[in-house]
């Protein structure tokens, strides 16, 4: 618990000047509808995880704040503008606490309002030379930004086909999260380290250190949705199950279980309501499905962390990207 | 008539090479649903306008085809993916003689072939320096065409609140569709001469010709849909009237005119049917707005051709560009 504050503690060191790259970026967005939806979600909060990796990347490899500043902000304008489009595409009224942009605008200027965000990330990182960030760090470090993008746009169609499949290997949900979540994570960390000046295997620890805490962190999520409270969570237990979603849990109880268990298995994740779902978890902790989700997801952050103790030297940006790799497993919602 | 044949030439002569980049930013899109929904539109054709102009802006100052070949093919993608963007927004079921990608794949797939063609969009021109181009002279490239794409936005928000007004004046409505459509035409010839290694004077001068005749293409449309006819249109005269929305001459007709003939002029604007369209268009002819809109795409024509004039050497890139700016203004539809 006091880990968990801690981190909070460094997320919010950056939070900011960070929030002040992004609202620079957004202020001259004009008509004002147009610059109101770009802005919504944004002030709604978040925990600025990304753009707080790609500074703490940077000074771990003996770099500056400032050089991977608006890389940050270029990252957190991309993961905002990815939430916007999602909730268009899932047709989910709510993010952040908040009605969606969508719900909001209509659909229309939610479509645009994640192209403006999506456009102004990468008008944002191009202006780190204004920081004094020499144009052959930025160009590899856009690149890196650019290529997750398409990550993110792959990784969601393959979420997209999976909904109609039962047949999803690990293999494949593992390539899905890593294109969805975890591919934009690393670019947060392997740009920082990039702007930073980092030598290229310290570049390549801190680009597999942020995909190994963002598979960490996907699985996390996938975990507490069983293993957690409804307290903690804010919604019921199981959701993931109520809904048919794809999860390491799931995909690995598919495997596992016997023909008889896994047909009611799939009955119950084909089912609307809820009542079955304490049904769907014991079959899921027979086949030690809970318990192995759980295992892999302490596996990636141990080997992230193990990256940076062999690359980096013992400095308090070090200290912070190692908290926030166990932050991703402590955290209850 | 012969002019035209040979816009066709010259825009036929990169062709090849511009859809041969395009092809290789697209074929490594996984899955296959995603790469079809997104290749879709490339397929169907397109003049090519816009990555012609990215050449030849370089060819003209001297620079390499080569050097200004993948900012071209960005700028087309992005073309590409404001089109798919826009026929969601607008529901048109229709583009290039094939139906939208959302016809075909549903709206959330056609978001996310739109997001991965943007992503491309920058990827492509940031492997300009796969092509010898220094990165001193991909970054401004770049940050010209990122700019370009946050007007895209901006004017498409600004059409779409058009809509609902009738008080648009025609400095609005200029603003209106520089951001829409000249921006990116502009963005095309700037990065072109700037990748090409144009003086100041030049990359100036190219980036004000591709805004000018950005800016005639679309007045020129504007002038067609009452002044062509339904056979060179391909749909009938006066769509923009039937379906109520802002051109120069309808801006101009509702300021110039007397408030008894505005009143019946905005009544007409507002009928779902088109049997009073012909009346519509005799109250502009009455106020002169058809012939106004046909000055004001001459004069930005004219000026544009002055421009290379002024700054460019007598070649046959400069001359292409010249018939270029004509061909805006010969075509019929």
């Amino acid at each position: 618990m006091t880990e968990t504050l801690e981190v909070t503690e460094i997320l919010k060191k950056y939070s900011t000047r960070i929030d002040q790259e992004i609202k620079e970026a957004l202020e001259t967005v004009d008509p004002e509808t147009l610059r109101q939806a770009s802005e919504h979600l944004v002030k709604a909060g978040g925990k600025k995880l990304r753009p707080s990796l790609a500074v703490l990347s940077a000074e771990a490899v003996g770099g500056t704040v400032k050089s991977a500043l608006k890389a940050g902000a270029s990252v957190e304008l991309i993961h905002t503008f990815s939430l916007i489009h999602d909730d268009i595409m899932d047709q989910d009224e709510k993010r952040r606490g908040k009605p969606s942009v969508h719900v909001l605008w209509g659909e229309p200027m939610a479509i645009l309002a994640g192209d403006t965000l999506f456009s102004k990330a990468f008008g944002t990182v191009l202006k780190s030379e204004e920081d004094g960030v020499p144009p052959e760090l930025i160009l590899p470090a856009l690149q890196t930004i650019v290529d997750s993008c398409v990550k993110i746009c792959e990784g969601q169609a393959c979420d997209m086909g999976f909904t109609e499949r039962l047949d999803v290997t690990e293999s494949e949900y593992l390539g899905m999260i890593y294109k969805k979540t975890a591919a934009l994570i690393a670019a947060a960390t392997k740009s920082g380290a990039i702007l930073g000046g980092g030598t290229p295997e310290q570049v390549e620890a801190l680009s597999e250190y942020g995909r190994l805490i963002g598979m960490a962190f996907q699985i996390q999520d996938d975990y507490l949705d069983v293993a957690s409270s409804e307290e903690d969570l804010g919604k019921p237990v199981g959701s993931d199950i109520v809904e048919g979603k794809m999860t390491l849990l799931v995909v690995n109880a598919l495997e596992k279980a016997t023909p008889e268990d896994r047909e009611r298995f799939i009955t119950i994740l084909k089912e609307e309501g809820d009542e079955n779902v304490s049904e769907a978890m014991e079959i899921m902790k027979k086949y030690g499905s809970i318990q192995y989700a759980w295992q892999v997801a302490q596996e990636d952050v141990n080997q992230a962390k193990n990256l940076l103790l062999d690359v980096l030297d013992d400095t308090p940006a070090r200290d912070a990207l190692l908290k926030i790799a166990d932050f991703v497993l402590e955290r209850s919602h």
